[in-house]
């Protein structure tokens, strides 16, 4: 199998502040010092055709590549980590994860 | 700003059927021919730990990279990906699609 993809939405509490968006994306960029992640991608919604299909009302999304579930596991206890949650939660008010694994 | 990724989720209509997510799996593959397609993972739900964040619940993911919205519209209307959708389309029940536009 190959990498492992965890793609994270983030809804912002304050989804009109731009000061709040801009502290989460420096949050992010914090976790690519982190030697388990292989990649990372910092986005924002992307102006693509309004279909129903498409959830584009997040504020924020990581997408992270790790190794494998174990180099994941290890990433979600790492300190850099750890803080990044501690210092940031206040900030959204929800948070949703997609972990896959390829099979290609 | 960086690329588009483009990220959809698939729920089966019969999420038990191995013979189903194949043939989903192998429509999918067909996309990667198609010019404006830069990247492409191919996933099912990784085997992380069950948190109340994490959402297992869909049976195939595909991720597309795209330079920008440009080429992810023209590889919405191109002749491979109408086809994937046209003979695959009876095979799910929902589908769910991320577009994000990387700040990096």
């Amino acid at each position: 199998m190959g990498p492992l993809v965890h793609h994270v939405f983030f809804w912002l509490k304050n989804p009109d502040s731009l000061e709040d968006k801009q502290l989460l994306i420096n949050g992010i960029k914090t976790l690519k010092t982190i030697e388990q992640v292989e990649d990372i991608h910092i986005g924002i919604p992307a102006s693509t055709e309004n279909r129903d299909v498409v959830d584009n009302s997040y504020s924020v999304t990581e997408m992270l590549i790790f190794a494998n579930e174990a180099d994941e596991a290890t990433y979600q206890n790492h300190p850099i980590h750890l803080d990044f949650v501690k210092n940031h939660q206040h900030l959204w008010d929800k948070v949703l994860v997609y972990d896959s694994r390829s099979v290609l």
